[in-house]
């Protein structure tokens, strides 16, 4: 059963949001077996969104829409699926119930405009957004097949949906995803991932050459490097879930059994993840101390759920004041050292862990740019240090002059070094 | 000049990874006066990639493809392009000079894997990649045109990039826009963002109807709402650049006329450059205290470029002991009213106010979920507050059981409550 989705939106194409709704959609329908074969991105224009529909419904069993359901001008879908499908705009009942409750709990007034968005193709389904105010339309079989020219028996779906991610993940969440299970038949699919460090891609893959090789056809793997990891993913279709996990377990033995030394954990979408299994098995305790970094190293952690566990705060010292008074950083170290030296790295490491009582403490300083940078420090020179109950260990990163990167390279670099000490 | 975005890579289809590259890609072409039409998300296929390319290539003047190029098994984009046009795989000097010199500076040993990179289709111009050992191919005019059966005097372009979204940047960069901008006559392109808060789309819509309804042609307005604000995108387009901004100067006039008091920033992509151009504007200085938020505050703040002339830093205090001994919350408050409370809340932010010597201090408190929550306060139930010279200001938000929806609302939610504070 193959998907395509569609995302409408100008603001797409222009680069001015990212479209994490593709992803979001895609992790979901691939974790109830379904497979997106295809991602289009297109704009508010009706001659293309109604050319894409055509082209995607004759090619996928399922089209999902997101997009172009606001209730101003430039939000055209609704008209352009009414139109391809020779049918009128009626007022849905549901759909203005649910409008209406949202504008009343919000205390705001019912506008024209807003009454507008409980208009809905005759022919359509409606799939009540219970959090949002533009109704989510599910279309199927002969709606389709007539405007189509398809076979009476042909079994498709299109879906239409608002664009705002949380409503679209709520909708898919409370019935798309279970209503597209229910209508089409689908195979079981089941993945696990696991997160290989201190090895290059490519050496990685010519050490598992054989293992790779020697996958039953039914295995799929792929790599997904990322910065100071290898993710590989291995994943499964077939009829029978027990014999997909049992043969995924066995693919992961064998990989265990050549490159057992560089995995550092399983079923871990990121670092974060790692660090958490880590200090949760061992109950340790973690606080972090963050200059260049400026609390991504702290939001990573805190993105995920049940954080609180082991994660027991951090401080944001970005300026030397800070560093002094908060992280306890020797005054005559920043004057003698700099902010961004080895020795002030080390103190806000000690010092966080000291001061939130932790079992370990992390720190970053450098010069994250694009200014600031001199010739005895360029721009993208960062100290990291963890300090543990046994010893303190810093690294020098050299990172360039993307902003954003070495932030984020920082980061992964820190967490890495955290998971290497606190495995020790 | 249109172009189509053909993004490769199975991860992308199971919604592993964000597509980032779309964007960013947009963004970059769009500013350069180019116009994307169309980004296509396929799988490492080679039936697929080949259609997809013969479809763009058909429908578009130049089309960008990422991804495929890496050292391992399911990369098969180069082959599959020296395939359609019909030629041979020869190795590259420029190319194997990169990666030489890539893997001396990491002390890695070349191996036959990586030196197969070097290994180009011998009809494609080169672009030296300089920060990955992927090379960027450009393929151009009667290459295309022969396969395509196009008439010769066709003017098309391909040009393959890896997908390791720092390359493809830098390729961007440095390369590929300017040359593209050369192969092709390319018009003028203008922005204007205009952030606006305090006012929903709808009301926003029927609010500044007429202005809307009387822009000139060659402008298009686009709304972008984010929560909390909506953002207003004014895009021209024509030979003349000095008109385009006099135009665009001309409507944004129009626009406060109708809509001045909502307007709380230019060219401001997010509401973390509001407050950045606000606090250096007037010279204040801001200190932040997060508990539900873990750090996102902060990180969002010193995303940007020169954040320390006015962000000094700030407390992730997750535990109670933190919040105590860091930032001064009083013991009782917390035994009496909890951690999450309006009273915590405005001693969190008052307490990093005085305690970093800022002018401003704000702080978060709630339940971020999805567990953690009573009936009293459910998940979502989040106290923000600001402490400025004058007063402090609190605020309770419910937001739901979304965890990372939570922390960027209450985010949101926060920086508005601080340009309010700060504006005042």
């Amino acid at each position: 059963m193959n998907i395509s989705l569609i995302n409408i939106g100008d603001e797409l194409l222009i680069g001015q949001v990212v479209n994490t709704n593709a992803s979001t959609m895609s992790q979901r329908l691939t974790s109830a077996g379904m497979e997106v074969q295809r991602v289009v991105i297109i704009p508010d224009n009706g001659d293309t969104i109604r050319q894409t529909l055509i082209d995607e419904l004759h090619r996928s069993d399922a089209v999902l829409v997101t997009g172009g359901l606001g209730p101003t001008k430039d939000d055209i879908t609704k008209s352009t699926i009414a139109d391809l499908f020779h049918s009128t705009l009626v007022e849905s009942p549901v759909a203005l119930a649910t409008i209406r409750s949202i504008f009343e709990r919000r205390h705001y007034e019912l506008t024209p405009l807003n009454r507008q968005q409980a208009l809905v193709p005759d022919c359509c389904t409606v799939i009540d957004n219970q959090v949002g105010t533009a109704p989510c339309m599910w279309f199927e079989g002969e709606t389709i097949n007539r405007a189509l020219h398809l076979p009476a028996d042909t079994r498709k779906v299109l879906v239409s949906m608002p664009g705002v991610p949380y409503e679209m993940e709520w909708l898919m969440e409370h019935d798309v995803v279970a209503r597209l299970r229910h209508y089409f038949h689908t195979s079981h699919i089941i993945s696990k991932n696991i997160v290989v460090q201190g090895i290059g891609e490519s050496f990685l893959s010519d050490l598992v050459e054989p293992w790779e090789l020697s996958l039953p056809a039914h295995l799929r793997l792929a790599y997904l490097p990322q910065a100071g990891m290898v993710k590989l993913r291995l994943t499964a279709r077939g009829e029978n879930a027990d014999t997909l996990r049992h043969d995924i377990q066995n693919a992961v033995d064998g990989l265990y059994a050549l490159a057992g030394k560089y995995i550092v954990g399983e079923d871990c979408e990121s670092i974060p993840e790692v660090v958490a299994s880590i200090f949760r098995r061992r109950r340790l305790t973690l606080a972090t101390a963050e200059s260049c970094t400026g609390g991504f190293v702290a939001s990573r952690l805190t993105a995920l759920a049940g954080c609180s566990e082991y994660y027991m705060g951090g401080v944001v010292s970005y300026s030397n004041d800070v560093k002094e008074n908060t992280l306890g950083v020797n005054h005559d170290t920043l004057l003698t050292h700099g902010a961004v030296s080895e020795e002030t790295a080390r103190q806000m490491a000690e010092g966080v862990r000291t001061r939130l009582h932790a079992d370990f403490g992390t720190a970053t300083t450098g010069i994250a740019g694009p200014g600031g940078g001199t010739p005895d420090k360029p721009v993208g020179t960062v100290w990291i240090a963890v300090a543990g109950p046994q010893r303190t260990v810093t690294q020098l990163l050299q990172l360039g002059d993307d902003r954003q990167r070495t932030i984020e390279r920082t980061t992964n670099a820190l967490l890495s070094l955290l998971v290497k000490e606190a495995t020790m």
